[in-house]
């Protein structure tokens, strides 16, 4: 089975098992199951992977972590109040699929249940919470949440790069490096290679968010799954506005040949394996 | 300095520290510190006190995260898509003195947060794998959220008791359960203890519902903090409407004496001090 398949075995198994109603499983499983790419878990996995570690169910849980979270929080910014958005990856969103009440109750599943699903997973006690509190800050007030706060209030305002750079940092940067630092901390790598991973986190984090406000200008609804050109009808901030379509290219190509040469520093120094890393990150390329 | 007051310096120093947007923190703390009653974080304390350790800031964490959750809880519950309420503990809700996005994100942030406040802790891995194993059963699909959905679903339908008291398990009843095992958790006990524990604490948790219900009827603005007969207005089902004000008053005290027996064999059984744990369980009682 491939890894994708196993991130959704998994997700589905814990969402099946005994104890959630199933007017809550049935809608939180309809926003996990609307097709993301799985992006944070299969960084994970490649780069536990890479260190030589064969991958155990334990690690596909603390993959399936990150994504509910992930999940939790597109379920969240889409609800009236937020983003006001009808469609995400080509479906109805939870709220309007359901309704606000059970939308609001699927985010809140999915952010409690992710670190009950980490704390059962099979791994050294230190290891696990060590993982625990580097989630729940690449999510909470001093990650993606905070920075979602940030964004609501930028909205009002003008903004320039160095805020708006802020904002992603927080907003959706973090939550996309936990994947690195946490395949190093599962792996046990020393304090050095941490650092590495974090900051190729970072990186990838900020190409993402690059990549995405580039996809809003210059794609269709299907290709991206939800509605083009809403960044741009509601004159937000983003790299394209604020630096230009041209510039935002370099940006993303940029980001993504540094964290390439993270991995390619790791391999040479150790005996790290980035054949598939580098291969995601490469499908994170846009043709000018 | 008492109990409450270090648990609000707890949770105060934790939002005031670096990281947080001011924006957040100011709407998170407007919630946190509405002046509720700590029950949750007290009992948890307490009982620690009562197995003869010493309180220390990490105690003082762990009982702080569950404060977290249920504030959390509350602001989510409030929000006009759920029971849209205008008051809670005599001022205006997070959504009515904020936004409905800022409301969001308090409940976001408080649940994600509360995690890594635990995680963070002086303990041991052990205890504290465990201890947020538990609280995110408690808290997520398989406890309170999960009891939120079922609550939702039962409001457009008549219900019988044992539904409402499924409801109210789940709702309530696991959160306010979690200090009760997680105090035994910290304090390292056998599981037999921790199963009187548990059973202890879904007492409270039952008797802390009916209580609510109870009051609902009975009490005025002043002495709730919140608009009283909205039950009765909605036509909700509540013990009062099923089993009646009397039996109500009755299944109160059978449950909290159910409880106080449970401490007091621990007493003699062990080397448990139950003194103001007695107290607290003593101050949830109500004059029929």
């Amino acid at each position: 089975m491939d890894k994708i398949s196993k991130i959704n075995q998994t997700i589905q198994s814990y969402y099946q098992k005994q104890g959630v109603s199933s007017d809550l499983s049935e809608a939180v499983l309809y926003s996990l199951e609307a097709g993301g790419k799985r992006l944070r878990p299969l960084l994970m996995l490649q780069i536990i992977e890479g260190f030589g570690l064969s991958l155990t169910d334990s690690h596909y849980q603390a993959a399936a972590s990150v994504e509910l979270i992930h999940t939790g929080s597109l379920v969240h910014d889409d609800l009236p109040a937020m983003d006001n958005d009808d469609y995400r990856r080509g479906q109805l969103t939870s709220h309007k699929r359901f309704d606000e009440a059970t939308a609001i109750l699927v985010g809140d599943g999915l952010f409690l249940d992710s670190f009950g699903l980490l704390a059962a997973a099979d791994l050294p006690d230190k290891v696990k919470t060590a993982l625990i509190y580097e989630l729940s800050l690449a999510a909470g007030s001093r990650g993606m949440v905070g920075g979602q706060m940030l964004d609501l209030k930028g909205e009002k305002q003008q903004l320039a790069l160095p805020e708006l750079q802020k904002i992603h940092a927080n907003k959706t940067g973090k939550l996309l490096a936990f994947p690195f630092v946490a395949a190093g901390l599962i792996a046990e790598r020393e304090d050095e290679e941490l650092t590495a991973l974090a900051k190729a986190g970072a990186l990838i984090g900020l190409a993402f968010q690059v990549r995405d406000d580039i996809l809003d200008v210059t794609a269709d609804f299907a290709e991206i799954g939800k509605t083009p050109q809403k960044d741009l009808a509601a004159a937000k901030a983003t790299y394209p506005s604020l630096a230009g379509l041209e510039q935002s290219y370099q940006i993303l190509e940029e980001s993504l040949a540094e964290a390439e040469t993270i991995f390619q520093n790791l391999m040479k120094e150790g005996d790290f394996a980035a054949g598939q890393v580098l291969q995601t990150i490469e499908r994170l390329r846009l043709d000018a």
